[in-house]
């Protein structure tokens, strides 16, 4: 096969798709061949290149003995490219030329959280086939190193709960409404015009694109598959800063966070907006910068932040792949680290816990006749159902309309609060359906305990 | 040699040193056995244990195959235990038997900071001689993996800029003194009774352990060999709570700073106390918590929080070292990776920047004859040697007595300011030796851009 213990051959790598990322990657191997090779101990070169698109190489030129593919077949067939790097993400032809490369037993080195999080099982199980190694860090966290701290620094302990701000717009969309009281749309609209979101930024702000990172942490954090159809997902689209404004006199803070939590027969898998204690570490983790908490048995809590998306952070994650994935191929050692810091088989699933079981703290806000008797009303209905309020902010009076009502409660479950409001919002008392917004309970500050 | 392909043995692992992070580690291992032979696809077993001291193991009990060692030369030499595990910490005899382990080819892991940053270029050199791997995750942070990421994932990148907060003894007494207003020695005494400080806490609160850390830290990142006596080093010893008060006021939190930079030509590697922007990162870390950011060429702004000591959460970075240890022994593919993640050889020493020569901001207080003039002399002197003042906090009236003239400055080198000092203190204009804080350039905040 392709493994190779020439001194002087060089391990060449081919790169599919020439986007920013991409670029970034082709800028860090050819600006720093010489600290690559002084590091690996042999020469990594760039054996091809691939994409579809007329693209400019900004401030880069491909050096004369690479290879410029017509299309993706062609480089990975090709012998001379012992390592693949996919870049064009999206799922077709990303999936199916990950799956030839590892066929013809090359390894893969990706960045495309959408793809492992809908075919994972399938990639994974090609890889652990074929004894490939597949990297993909640059999936989560963009220069993040997440990955290679949960399949190897914390590979002997067991972690117990993870937490994230992973998508860089909603959370850059959430700090400037927090900041300047402006609308989601306003916002938006700003954001996309700087650059800072997508023309379609469905992904990003309807919390998909946190639920597909969020689905890769969690099946490297437990060793359990993950079925992305199963997780639990709403995004930011519906926040209004009445309701920030609200939460920083209760002092929270919003972000939307991918949670996941192993409680031993099953797992809690979610994403959605969450109020934090404002001086909490992730409530600081502002703009598009990315952060993931987590919290290992033994290791107790740690937290990562960085940039989570862009060409060149994001190249590092890959560039670090793509050094390991060449050792094994030079040194004849590959898969010796499971993909997923498990085996790929021998894995068992575990069920995820329904958004109806889980316990959390409430942000409610309700639009209230204001009338005597309604704010008994409310506490009455949510303490018939077991639910403890734990402070109340009424505001402003408007005799005869409608006046916000602000209630955070004590845990509860999500089924509870539901069968509550189900009442409260089809009666006379509420003019609008209810705000409800999970309030996280982070224990992961940097206290003097 | 001691590569070992049959699939059903064991690598057998021997602990030196039954402390706190040695029983953490024991627990892990005896614990998380089946999760780490699932992971590792080979069993990992406990081979002996060494200890001088009587101790009582808790709630552990050693499995009856583990040889219990009367001394380390028995254990080092014996043939079945192929992965040396060194926690007795100390320069003696734990430099001998890491040096007589790799000798006879056995791969080792330590958490042994003093070690390493006093005789690192011996032991990095006998392991590069020997080709056995040298795991030492454990020196800087506790169980925040900073050495992976820098050996690994970002081995592609080039790192300009690291700053730490790495000793947690000294961070917590910072924390008291600046929340409580208490004297450096209250807090000091208080956090002895409370197990949170030595006896003897001069290597935490004179800056010496961050000292060992930072050069490690330093030596990983630059790929320069580091000699701990090149490295100017201030501790806590002398602050204030009326300088931690004229800092809040100025917006700045009091950090004793491991700062490593690399600028091309030279190292800028320093620990002292440092004033840093009240919303920076690095300012939120408080009590015992330990973090280190770092800022790479491609990848920008990386930040890494966590437990920087405690048996468990060290344990987990011993372990994470011993199961990369275990596969390079099992697979026969060991020191693939250099430990320091630059070749040993070939290295090249660059020199450390004087003190004199850096660039900061800096908070000065001057305890100022209360006569007027005094301010206009203090800010002539210095202007004179080109230091810029950018604000100055004057309080309180003391006719004929003295008051505290605080002044922050723009950049300016510590050799002006030493200068102006040194006029400024021989003068009749001030009453005490001025205090001199630098103040660090924070650019790393979670801020919109």
């Amino acid at each position: 096969m392709l493994n190779q213990n020439d001194k002087n051959a060089p391990v060449r790598v081919g790169i599919i798709g020439l986007g920013t990322v991409g670029q970034g990657f082709l800028r860090l191997l050819l600006k720093n061949r010489e600290i690559l090779r002084e590091r690996l101990g042999f020469p990594l070169t760039l054996g091809g290149v691939c994409e579809k698109n007329p693209v400019t190489l900004k401030g880069l030129s491909l050096p004369p003995d690479c290879v410029t593919y017509r299309d993706w077949e062609e480089m990975v067939r090709d012998p001379r490219i012992s390592l693949v790097v996919e870049l064009v993400g999206g799922l077709d032809p990303a999936r199916t030329l990950i799956l030839e490369a590892m066929k013809v037993g090359k390894s893969v080195v990706t960045a495309n959280k959408a793809l492992l999080a809908k075919h994972g099982e399938e990639i994974f199980g090609s890889a652990a086939a074929h004894g490939v190694d597949l990297g993909f860090e640059a999936s989560v966290g963009g220069g993040i190193p997440i990955l290679r701290t949960l399949r190897e620094s914390l590979a002997g302990d067991r972690i117990v709960r993870l937490a994230g701000i992973i998508n860089g717009t909603a959370n850059y969309i959430l700090t400037r409404m927090s900041r300047e009281g402006l609308e989601f749309e306003t916002v938006l609209a700003e954001a996309q015009r700087q650059g800072y979101a997508e023309s379609d930024p469905t992904f990003d702000i309807d919390g998909i694109d946190s639920a597909h990172k969020i689905a890769i942490l969690a099946a490297m954090a437990f060793g359990s598959p993950v079925t992305l159809e199963e997780i639990p997902v709403e995004g930011i689209r519906h926040i209004k800063p009445i309701d920030l404004e609200f939460g920083k006199e209760f002092g929270y803070v919003l972000k939307l966070l991918g949670i996941a939590a192993d409680h031993g027969d099953s797992l809690d898998i979610r994403v959605h907006p969450s109020f934090l204690p404002e001086h909490s570490l992730l409530a600081e983790v502002d703009g598009v910068f990315n952060a993931i908490e987590l919290s290992g048995q033994a290791l107790g809590p740690l937290l990562l932040f960085g940039r989570g998306a862009g060409g060149d952070p994001t190249a590092t994650a890959v560039m670090g792949d793509v050094m390991e994935c060449a050792r094994g191929i030079y040194h004849a050692s590959r898969a010796q680290v499971p993909a997923l810091g498990f085996p790929f088989s021998g894995r068992i699933k575990k069920a995820l816990r329904p958004l109806s079981a889980i316990y959390s703290e409430y942000y409610l806000r309700f639009m209230a006749q204001d009338q005597p008797g309604t704010l008994s009303y409310l506490a009455g209905v949510l303490g018939d159902r077991g639910i403890s309020i734990e402070s109340v902010i009424q505001k402003g009076r408007d005799r005869g309309g409608s006046v916000p009502v602000v209630v955070t409660t004590h845990r509860a479950t999500e089924s509870q609060v539901r069968e509550a409001l189900g009442i409260i919002d089809a009666s006379v008392h509420v003019t609008e359906k209810t705000v409800v917004i999970r309030i996280e309970d982070v224990s992961m500050e940097g206290s003097l305990s």
